[in-house]
């Protein structure tokens, strides 16, 4: 069956379950990387937008020009506060479409970017965001070809929110998708999570914790190449754990390829700040979104190869086979805890960090 | 000289006048397309960017895929009110897409869409906008693949913003620039102006204008692409005359090919209605938004059969020869008024109509 059937195929399963949007309005849940979110794709983009190179749950999709495979993605960027311990919205907008690029398998190659900036904002921030976008943007070896500027008056937006999109070219012969995880996989997490959520959070000054915590942000095409060059046919998913963090993209995982996820909780990395921050704020780290960390389902056999690759790149240094891939319960992430009981991990439902990337 | 050090050469001569943005923080006439936003892109944007490929004064960028020519555009949409007479924000979006990948000679293939939304939007309103982006994608024969969803605050946006990107393939033997002008060229506008830009200002409820009068918003690849397959090496320029207006698009042109516009007044199509609307609000139609009309430079001798190709398209009824390209002044669109009279068509300064697109 060819990938563009069974996205159609995929696409259809999805309308026969009918998801409906129950809100009349939208809530920041809506925005959250959730289960609303999810529903709100569903029901509503999906809904309009069907086609066969539609990738409703993959990071973009794969088009085919001429004899090259290319990948187009897009996100929007929001964050708030704009500039952070670690990073700013241009950064994090360079870096999270480079990395939607690099989970597609692409080596990313040219980007866009539309700005919505509000009367009032000042120049030098507009400078600063730019300079930061054109320093990721060279760090991730591509360029910034076209883009787009509107102004809306004082109180109809925050600042400045940009959306890049991106092209890039599948240059190994790859097949990745959130739907081909099979009983027997590893999960692999590149690196400690939940650093970029719980750097925002500081920086906005609801809170009074100091903790020395900056943004993961980062391009991962570098550590993704290696990785595929060596494995190409072995990596069934990419994930990069933005919104919603781990524990979302591993639902996805569950749910579009239908096996259950297992976690070892012992086995996640996560650095000890983080954890302090999240225990204060109750927040689970698994959650917290990162911009520089991202998931690998690998066959079990080739995990080991993996690990070694990514730790042997900057990048994946704390790397770690975090979990495996089961038959049962299908649709379900499950966590081994370090007493030996087992929870669910559900989807998110809230939103508990709005704006985050 | 190839295109990449055309570009190169002509940021590098920008970068020479030195370009300042005199105020301390973004006004609304940073958005309007005339000096201020000139002024931005050149000192902050394209400083920041500069690359060979980066398009600084045309609406997308041209890349090469293996042997495939590619373009890749994309625009912000903010829009207000999202909805009015002829369309809303979301045919809007693809349309706007779809013609500045038209403008590079290119066959529009695939459209990303981000979304920003405002807390507490209607679910209804986005389902409305939704299907009239997926109507417009179908009309223009194109896929909306890739998309992401990005929710606000209550009070950090305005309902919806809508940013589309889009690629599409260039088929034609075309080189299409506003650097291209010559003298001896003809400058043709493909129908009547001001239509869209017009229709907002009247769906706004601040003036108590009634008139029967409807955005143009279209899609403009197919009269294009009929342009082009019969005269594709003598097609120096196309641009849609969006935010700004045909004066705007001239001056453009005036300026990046160093040459003069000579404009008959008595030959730009424009409706009665919209004249009128103008004049009650002191405003000019030739610097009011189209959606649906584009402007064409090509060699004087070819103008005729270019007229009678965009004639014979639905959408270029009412084409008409418009003026000449001259030597003199380098830089200066000029109107021959009606009386015999000539006065300069100057760049845009202010935003005469915030949120037009």
């Amino acid at each position: 069956m060819s990938r563009e059937q069974q996205v159609l195929d995929r696409i259809e399963r999805i309308r026969r379950r009918k998801p409906v949007v129950r809100e009349d309005r939208i809530t920041l849940a809506h925005g959250a990387g959730g289960k609303a979110t999810h529903t709100l794709i569903e029901a509503v983009f999906l809904e309009a937008f069907r086609n066969p190179l539609l990738a409703p749950l993959d990071d973009g999709a794969l088009l085919r020009f001429g004899n090259e495979r290319m990948a187009f993605t897009t996100d929007a960027f929001v964050v708030s506060p704009l500039f952070f311990p670690g990073g700013d919205i241009g950064d994090l907008a360079v870096n999270g479409t480079v990395n939607d690029l690099a989970m597609c398998g692409a080596r990313p190659a040219h980007l866009s970017a539309g700005f919505i900036l509000e009367e009032g904002f000042p120049i030098a921030d507009l400078r600063r965001i730019t300079d930061s976008m054109a320093a990721a943007a060279s760090a991730a070896n591509i360029t910034v070809v076209t883009g787009d500027t509107k102004v809306v008056q004082r109180g109809k937006a925050d600042g400045c929110y940009i959306t890049t999109a991106g092209v890039g070219i599948v240059e190994q012969p790859v097949t990745l998708s959130a739907s081909l995880a099979r009983p027997g996989d590893a999960v692999i997490v590149s690196g400690p999570i939940g650093e970029h959520g719980a750097a925002i959070m500081l920086a906005r000054d609801d809170f009074d914790i100091e903790a020395p915590i900056a943004s993961d942000t980062a391009p991962l095409h570098g550590i993704v190449s290696e990785l595929l060059k060596a494995l190409p046919r072995h990596v069934r998913t990419l994930r990069d754990a933005t919104r919603g963090g781990v524990a979302t993209v591993l639902n996805e995982v569950a749910r579009a390829s239908e096996v259950a996820v297992v976690l070892r909780e012992d086995k996640i990395p996560v650095r000890p700040e983080v954890t302090g921050v999240c225990e204060l704020l109750g927040l689970d780290p698994l959650y917290v979104a990162c911009e520089g960390r991202f998931v690998v389902v690998i066959d079990g056999e080739h995990a080991e190869q993996a690990l070694d690759i990514l730790r042997s790149h900057p990048l994946g240094a704390d790397a770690a086979i975090t979990g495996t891939v089961t038959a049962d319960p299908p649709g379900l992430v499950l966590l081994r805890t370090g007493f030996g009981g087992t929870r669910v991990v559900d989807v998110l439902v809230g939103d508990p960090l709005p704006r985050i990337c």
